[in-house]
């Protein structure tokens, strides 16, 4: 089944709620793959209905970015939520979600900001304002489907510990639930904008997963100095790379790490290409 | 009976809502007078249950205001709770609400902000987020209490205005509902800052509603034009008065009005010594 508007989403989750039903939301940008699909099928073996948002939220995407082109894949989206056992697809247009013009002017709109300690640092240093536009469409969709519980997934790590941070700061009655990261058997995390990679470029992706799995390796073997860690991965690095950060930082707070322990997330963020690819492991 | 932490709140509230009784919810700063106790009473008119919630919300007062000289008189606001039919005072702590340590920066917190355009104006140009700290802890309280209504005073008419464009914005699935300014029989609007007034200033206080009615019954008389309007008010003004903005605006997103109409409210702000006092009227 798939839904446009809130209205009707709402009437839907009340019908739900009246019989006693625990709900799951599963906040997504469509372009489904086998990482969403887990994150699906986590909410339907816990909650009693399950809602797939499929929303591209223009608000969360920075001048020159790729919301226009962004991959919009809902007929194949619809099938796999309906495979993966969840009940709806809620599928509303940017006018469902913000009004006329509201997209069009900050000035307009409320949003939800996250605190600046988050956000100046790893993807909100070169994507300014995308993790506001997170902050307030979630908020928006944890009010319309007021689930019991959300699940994101680990791939986004800094976006998962800010949203952690606002359901924490805004006394937001949802419990937000982590996934794991989902990986190709080659070690590439699967990610929507894999799609923009040719297939020689996919090849020069997989530097991401085997620079954060050389770097576990090496604090497994009980190299713990962050400086240490880091000149591990240059030896991976070719001119196919653009490296945009590589950061040890805390998995709670984001704070900077100089030496690696248990609560440490390694983050990377790079371009291969024009694609800039992102991912994170946890050392523990 | 009174409630100080927000885990015994919600665990009531919940009570109720198996029982499926509706909620209203009156945030206030507590200091309350008859203005308050009439927005309490249209909660306990249109509700089963009401909470009054007492909280001098520190992150809604700029640098050099009065909050810790804000009046706190939190037995003598249970009483008028309790007379009023309400349910339960919630009064909760700073560190309750914010944690430790959050208040001291806004780095560490997470804010609801509204637009721009609504806050650059009026109340907004002095009280520089002001309206970011109202919204955030305004979202804070519908999430703990999660109410069906939330009952606000027209006295303070751009805060109101500014959580409604919230509310819509962001989904929120509380309605509000205003209610009108109380005055004493002089005219002068009931606050909680009317307190810091002498006998003598508060003759000089009643300059606000004297200018207000007067635009009023000159509107009334077929005076649309508004600069014609505003120098009616200088005739009541006197050096005791620092006439800080007297406006003309739409009564639902604030736009400047050259010509007066039914939608124009009028909002007046001026010091009379060194308290600050503010007033509106709607031309309809």
């Amino acid at each position: 089944m798939i839904i446009h508007t809130i209205k009707e989403l709402r009437e839907l989750v009340k019908g739900w709620r009246k019989e006693g039903l625990s709900v799951g939301l599963v906040p997504t940008m469509g372009a489904l793959h086998a990482g969403h699909r887990s994150l699906i099928e986590k909410s339907v073996s816990k909650c009693d209905k399950t809602v797939v948002s499929v929303f591209v939220n223009p608000i969360q995407f920075c001048p020159g970015e790729d919301l226009d082109k962004y991959p919009r894949t809902l007929n194949a989206d619809e099938q796999l939520v309906s495979d993966a056992g969840a009940d709806v697809v809620f599928a509303p247009s940017p006018k469902e979600m913000y009004g006329e013009g509201h997209i069009l002017s900050n000035d307009f709109l409320t949003y939800v900001i996250p605190p600046y300690f988050y956000v100046d640092k790893l993807c909100g240093k070169s994507r300014v304002g995308h993790f506001d536009g997170v902050c307030t469409v979630v908020n928006k969709l944890f009010n319309i489907v007021q689930p019991d519980f959300a699940f994101f997934g680990e791939k986004d790590r800094q976006q998962l510990i800010i949203l952690k941070k606002m359901v924490k700061d805004l006394n937001i009655p949802v419990e937000i639930i982590a996934c794991p990261i989902v990986r190709e058997e080659s070690g590439l995390a699967l990610s929507s904008r894999n799609k923009y990679l040719s297939d020689e470029q996919k090849k020069d992706a997989l530097v991401l997963s085997k620079i954060l799995f050389n770097i576990k390796a090496c604090y497994n073997k009980g190299i713990t100095n962050v400086s240490e860690l880091v000149e591990t991965a240059y030896a991976f690095l070719n001119s196919n790379h653009s490296l945009e950060y590589l950061e040890f930082r805390d998995c709670e707070n984001l704070e900077e790490k100089k030496v690696a322990d248990s609560d440490t997330i390694v983050f990377i963020a790079l371009k291969v290409g024009n694609v800039r690819l992102i991912d994170n492991i946890k050392l523990s």
